[in-house]
């Protein structure tokens, strides 16, 4: 930890391939790309993490031959860090195309309905193969609405799991696993705390999960649907019980809002699709609320879609022209709007990080927060 | 001109928005932008200048809508020249939707069935309004296969309608059309010769459209499925007959393989939508030949698309990786296609420049033939 300002942290994230300042917002590159935008663009738009989906690459184009390509970042030609989910949240949401069981979740590639055995183990080893900086563990995620006995189930599942995915990294830290070569040696692994919305399962969960000794530790099985309210209750009792030198990181969330409310909780990392998804529906995120750009009274509008933006859309093109792309279905459109909402992210963070240096932080919050709710910019 | 080698001429366009080098490529930005990429980017792979559609821009997003901008080159923040076509291929390519008489032809939009008149005079205003640097004439395309008969007709008729069109420039250009303004007060006008595969109605075109007097001419009407051959013979013959002090250019050409070709045969300029639409299919062109990435062979590829390139896809990424983002069907698979396609083709124009510069394009032309016309990169 670098400082604090009430429980908003200011940290680093140290791995093998850089330091990474937190609180920090990682762009969402599934198939090991951020859709629209190049690698490139991500570096200066401010990009210091990336996420990648372990689900997507292992089917496609595969964890063996990523391996052979020296690894993730090589592959991709990221050389900043990246971090991997373990594929269980995807294999998840393929509902009915799965099983689970103690051993692991089985399920069919929505690619060609091949079956695969994901477990524990083998979330590991994949993602050793891939060479994230940071491998998440399998977790089991819950299907809502669940009652407390099915979230207790998951919830001891996930920490059974953990335990397995954590002696399988140390197997491969030791070169135990004679068939699977890393292609990190420093890769890093965060347990998942689970647990619904249950109090008492999430500090259960919290406390086995701290117990096997992780590097960091993600909240999960939020942002599914709950109310914003409930989402940072859960989220901030969560980061008070979590060890203070370790990062902690929200998974999934979320709107602006949700990352300033959630830093003011003691969060440190965020991913989401929300900018780049909405950014390919024409939906803007801008310092004074949100624009939806194909709205008719952007028709005429020479302004840029945000004063207060220095990102390259900003700074060249006008509403106008931006609505014309996007109503004309240019691909530019989705690269142009991709590359502001992701600039809004990535700016917004860097400024609550200088809030929380200057421990100007709670007045940072209220003045974002107001101006992120307005329902539109002028 | 500044210098030739052979028929081959080295030039160089001067227009209100810089200085064109011809030979030049003109990348095709229907819409008002070129499909996957950024302004920024097109600049930096060497484009000195864009060809824009007036039928699309016409219907969407209006002519006047741009003119309220400022013109086309502030509504899309485009700063180097900008050539429009008159709309006459694309009114002609709606086929049934269209019916032309000497007035005009009058066309339903692609977009809601809307009913226009395009007529030579519109055409001009509408190009006035976008302020494009160089605007052309309005054509009658000839539908394919044509006789003798119905060749003479449509060249006869496209004479009338270029001389319509450049009266009704002068008109412009004196203030005498009142709700007109032009955005560009310094626009050229190119007329079209055409004449189908007919080497006596070619001559008369060209005859009678240089008698007009434009400040450059095309050539329209080819590539349109006859062999490349026929297509150089025609294009040869147009430019020996048209005055040596004006730009020539050959509308829709084509592949590298072609450009080279028509430069030798004394052409200036080139548009096509071959390199942006091929790249979006993954079929790349590269100094060894035309590569499909999404063949098996490159799988575990970790070389550049083309080792002599030096466009940021060639420098940052492997043929792996490109194969993986084309069959994942990523948009920077467009992206990062579209940049090495439009980067070869301009590569191609300064390589050609210099070629003729040095007195070396026969040379050149033997060696590009060779290597462009290999059946695969290895």
């Amino acid at each position: 930890m670098r400082g604090a300002d009430g429980d908003a942290r200011l940290g680093e994230l140290r791995t093998p391939h850089g330091i990474v300042q937190t609180p920090a917002f990682m762009p969402v590159g599934t198939q090991g790309a951020v859709k629209a935008v190049r690698q490139q663009e991500l570096e200066e738009a401010g990009a210091e993490i990336l996420l990648a989906n372990t689900y997507h690459l292992l089917l496609r184009p595969g964890d063996e031959l990523i391996a052979r390509r020296g690894g993730l970042h090589r592959f991709i030609g990221w050389s900043r860090p990246i971090l991997t989910d373990s594929g269980g949240f995807q294999v998840y949401s393929l509902a009915e195309r799965r099983v689970v069981t103690e051993e692991g979740a089985t399920f069919q590639s929505h690619l060609d309905g091949a079956r695969h055995l994901l477990t524990p183990e083998r979330a590991t080893d994949v993602q050793a193969r891939l060479g994230s900086d940071i491998a998440m563990v399998l977790d089991e995620c819950l299907a809502l609405p669940a009652t407390r006995d099915e979230a207790a189930t998951a919830m001891a599942r996930s920490v059974r799991w953990a335990e397995r995915c954590r002696r399988r990294l140390l197997a491969l830290r030791n070169g135990g696993v004679p068939d699977v070569r890393p292609s990190n040696a420093g890769q890093a692994q965060f347990g998942i705390v689970q647990g619904g919305l249950f109090q008492d399962l999430r500090d259960e969960s919290i406390d086995r999960t701290v117990a096997i000794e992780f590097e960091g530790y993600a909240i999960g099985g939020l942002s599914v649907g709950e109310p914003a309210e409930q989402m940072y209750a859960v989220a901030g009792a969560a980061a008070r019980r979590l060890p203070a030198d370790r990062p902690r990181y929200l998974m999934g969330v979320g709107t602006p809002e949700d990352l300033v409310e959630c830093v003011a909780r003691g969060i440190d990392m965020f991913d989401c699709v929300l900018p780049t998804r909405n950014a390919r529906n024409g939906q803007l995120f801008t310092s004074e609320g949100r624009i939806n750009i194909k709205n008719a009274r952007y028709a005429e509008d020479d302004g840029p879609l945000d004063q207060q933006c220095g990102c390259y859309t900003c700074r060249h093109h006008s509403r106008a022209y931006l609505r014309h792309l996007f109503l004309a279905g240019e691909m530019t459109s989705g690269v142009l709007n991709t590359l502001h909402n992701l600039s809004f992210y990535l700016d917004s963070m860097r400024r609550i990080r200088d809030a929380i240096a200057f421990r100007t932080f709670t007045t940072f919050r209220q003045e974002f927060l107001r101006s992120a709710a307005s329902s539109g910019a002028p």
